[in-house]
């Protein structure tokens, strides 16, 4: 944790003492630090307002300022972090009016950790048990908590925090918990950051990809289908069907071959691959096939391996590049699922390279060239790098000798190194069976958005015995990459829309020209230039509805249509076109064939401008 | 049934009747006509071979001949077809010693039908028990059968038959059931007929896909992955690539719209479309998400109604074709499974049309015009046509209204007589939800496949409430179809394969065009000439292996590559290229230019010929 994860953390503490000051039946869930500060689950069901003591408290947004000024206090008085190593039995004393927390304990008691916890909190995940719990006391307030934190509260009283929002939480996100209130804070380190970050936020709100998605009609859930399983309605399957060809045309350009493989497969296959024994959370519930239990799969990677040992491989077919768009199906918490962004099923632009160690540093850096490009066609040129390697001191924990492991990390270095990204290296967050290179990128509104994975495994290649023929006639084990440059598709195309506000560029656009037709006489006239735009692949929408051309106008623009063109009388006689840009008010005379030609090149190359 | 295939059945009988006399302890299983003659299962295992009462017999090929020679016996003696219809306690009794007839009679006790048996069986299939069965005596031999049969043996004198094979058949096609032994009979009108079928035969044998898809390389199944679940190899998916982007394009070009839709749903989902009421035998069973069930869907279709109903629409946006490369995965018994022409899981080019009754005719012959179009690009020129229409003594037992299946059956049959094709109609055999047309196509040896099906629907607009406001405000139901035309991707791969036996027109080839090197000093410029074909968009190899070129173009010739240009001193000293085409001895000269053209042109026109 940074210094201000730490008072990020700590000031989420501050805000729970605040609450129990004020009310001091509410009942503590978690409170993890998150990107730009924290939030606390508080259960005030069993709290009262004010002096009546018949309802129990429905925290309102006005509720909010009242604990501010409570931290306030807090922080004032410098109220000291004191931390404290215990036994269990203490802990379940000093916690035995607070069911949560109890809970927390009883889990670390059986399994060692809080394993059923979301992702952010702190609190002794992945740690063996040591028969100790730490707990931190903030004034009256106690909590169950690794830390680290701050020494006293004053330390935080030059940061700006402001509590942002109310939800409603599923105790562990799960939905059949009870829901709790889910308090939001910013932290920031002044109040002009806490001020360009609300600003973001706004923009951020007017780009929600699920709201866009919508007014686009891009894509759509259906609750008798099912939360997080997407369906592309004919625009977005559009939008899609570009980027499909696009990428698999490039890795194609590339040596990757393409291949297509089930959405099912029996236990054996994902037993054997190690999904069932490490993964099994994240697959659904087996079905049955003639007695045997098969699985969605949740990854493609041991269909490509059972393609590869489908023969004998000799060092001359090396690197083998696999690449599928493969729609895998990984369970998700209902409670996580966001728009296209945290989704149930997605497709993604997968693929496995396999090579021969002498073979590894030029298709590391094939890969991170290629990732460069093709999130550049996209928009995207701020990168955020960070290179996952192991724990040197830890050497136990990890699969594959020390050879590969030194042979892949400078490999990963190395290619990085040409590349001329910069990178992080994250020492031990590397996986078990491997290092990995992360890929982050910047949107137009400067948020960073996970996309491209590259991720060397040294377990397939163990557990499946795969293998090729050296030029000596050996047996050799072959290193294997898994890499996804889009990731998944879904979250792709949310983050797309998000990055261009649903503007999305000529190529991409689902309808590229919109036809406005001032009247009825001039439909066919329409409708012939129409024809003449879709020869040229163009795709193409006449619009002869009995409406205002104003109206239809506004429609475009809200539909984010690159180009207009109104046909009227004076167009119909003119040779020119008159052609009204995306987000212009001006309406520009040119000759037809150099339209055409000015278009067919901006699609051809991608361009992120009209 | 026609008069052959009731002659067909009635040599079952006589096959039967000959081997209960030549082995008494015989007990039969089914025995049903099938395409150009009849099998017959039959379990030996209680029986003894000659005079050693110690060996339970195996059967083998030698063994055929002699029951032929004791069929002809029966039908020169004229034996009779005697037919009565007898309880089911008399049933049981005269079929005491023979189990499997009497496991067909309990299932006819308890569900009124044999149900459980293949589909071609014709022993009450699918009608209402009447407390009644028929049985069918032929010498000492008697046989529970609805059939209808000849009156005496003597009618098959002048058929030519032959017992072709044997083979190992679970009872009731179910793996954990006992082995019994199918002996496979051709029967024909005349001794010319069955020798162009044997010839036929041992064409397609060279054909078959399962043998040719490995030997080029296309598909593989794995037992890790499960029976029945092909995985496409790069070079199967390249095919497919070609075949996926033709369709779709073409469709796209005649106003269908993409979607795409995941592979899992809810239980809710199914329900409501009726497939879990009325499919349930060919659906996977469920895995639970959240404490629900969902399934692998084993149709699209539910989920397009989901994408129209998104929506209110209006009669201004009919028709909508929606079209999708969707997976759909449906149970088969795993003996029937059969490469890629029987399998678990496949993709279908499917689309829903759904559209005013107006617009239902216009409609009906889009389909059918694009239907031809498509088939004929592959090769498929010859059609049978089948129009199933209802049963109109039979009212009752159908979906929707008199007027709408009117409206239907003579909208088919306006389409397919303006489609100038010629066809059949089966009366009664619509199912129940409405009218469709099947169309099969030869192949390059005369056989039957198959591939396309146009169906009209009244169920599920009904189910899902569909509706479109009308001209007047009015809502209204709109017709629904479905549509795919090369059925399922990996059906029609099968397929074509053995059409083209496995000689691909350019188009579809995976390499098109191989460099055959003659020595090292070649391949650099081999390797600059591959690429100026691959910046055509051409598929392109390099075989710069040390091999005689003799061998590499055996090898080319295996493989089916279309065009082999041999690189050796005299080519690179000349402009020219010498080329030679797949199935040919001789060496073309020809300069570059004039090749890479005339290729274009036959890769963009998918043209059959080289």
């Amino acid at each position: 944790m940074d210094n201000l994860e730490i008072q990020r953390h700590s000031m989420a503490h501050v805000m729970a003492a605040a609450v129990q000051n004020l009310y001091p039946q509410a009942k503590f869930g978690i409170g993890p630090v998150i990107e730009n500060g924290f939030y606390y689950d508080i259960d005030f069901s069993g709290c009262y307002r004010g002096a009546s003591r018949q309802k129990a408290i429905n925290l309102t947004p006005e509720d909010l300022p009242k604990i501010e000024k409570e931290m306030k206090k807090i922080i004032k008085a410098d109220i000291k972090f004191e931390k404290r190593e215990i036994g269990l039995s203490e802990a379940k004393k000093i916690f035995k009016n607070q069911p949560y927390k109890l809970e927390l304990l009883e889990d670390i008691e059986k399994y060692g950790t809080t394993q059923a916890l979301p992702q952010n909190v702190s609190e002794n995940s992945g740690k063996k048990f040591s028969g100790k719990v730490t707990i931190y006391k903030t004034g009256d307030f106690i909590d169950l908590c690794r830390g680290p934190h701050v020494k006293s509260a004053g330390e935080l009283s030059k940061l700006t925090v402001k509590l942002e929002r109310i939800a409603g939480a599923y105790w562990r996100g799960n939905e059949r918990n009870k829901m709790l209130t889910r308090i939001y804070g910013l932290v920031f380190k002044s109040e002009s950051e806490l001020k360009k970050y609300l600003e973001v936020l706004i923009e951020a709100k007017k780009r929600d990809h699920r709201k866009l998605g919508q007014e686009l009609e891009l894509f759509m859930f259906d609750d008798e289908v099912g939360p997080g399983l997407c369906l592309w309605l004919p625009k977005g399957a559009l939008l899609r069907q570009q980027m499909e060809r696009f990428v698999i045309e490039e890795y194609q350009k590339r040596g990757y071959q393409l291949v297509m493989t089930p959405h099912i497969a029996s236990a054996k296959l994902f037993e054997r691959s190690g999904h069932l024994g490490f993964y099994k959370d994240g697959m659904y519930s087996p079905m049955d096939i003639d007695g045997e239990d098969y699985y969605v799969k949740p990854m493609n990677c041991p269909m490509h391996v059972k393609i590869y040992k489908r023969q004998r491989r000799s060092y001359r077919e090396l690197p083998l590049r696999y690449t599928e768009l493969g729609t895998v199906y990984r369970y998700e918490k209902s409670g996580v699922l966001h728009g296209l962004t945290r989704v149930r099923g997605f497709t993604q632009d997968d693929a496995h390279i396999i090579c021969t160690p002498s073979q590894l540093i030029g298709e590391l850096i094939g890969v991170i060239e290629l990732t460069k490009y093709i999130l550049g066609v996209f928009g995207f040129n701020e990168f955020k790098v960070v290179l996952s390697v192991r724990d040197p001191k830890n050497k136990k924990k990890y699969l594959g000798s020390d050879k590969d492991w030194d042979l892949a990390e400078n490999g990963l270095k190395n290619a990085l190194g040409k590349s001329g990204w910069k990178y992080e290296i994250e020492t031990g967050e590397a996986v078990f069976y491997g290092p990995k290179i992360d890929v982050k990128v910047y949107d137009s509104v400067g948020r960073e958005w996970q996309l491209s994975t590259l991720q060397l495994d040294f377990n397939l290649p163990e557990r499946f015995d795969m293998a090729y023929i050296d030029k000596n006639g050996q047996k050799k084990r072959p290193f294997m990459l898994h890499r996804a440059l889009l990731g998944s598709l879904e979250r792709f195309t949310g983050v797309l829309i998000e990055h261009y506000a649903g503007a999305f560029p000529l190529w991409l656009s689902p309808v590229q020209i919109v036809m406005i037709t001032v009247g009825s006489a001039h439909i066919k006239y329409a409708q012939k230039l129409a024809e003449e735009f879709r020869a040229l692949n163009l795709r193409v929408e006449v619009w002869d509805e009995n409406e205002t051309v104003a109206n239809k106008i506004r429609k475009a623009e809200k539909q984010k249509i690159p180009y207009m063109l109104v046909i009227g009388d004076r167009e119909m006689k003119s040779k020119n076109l008159h052609v009204r840009k995306r987000g212009s008010d001006k309406v520009e005379e040119i000759a037809k064939k150099k339209f055409m030609e000015s278009i067919k090149k901006l699609v051809e190359s991608k361009s992120q401008n009209l």
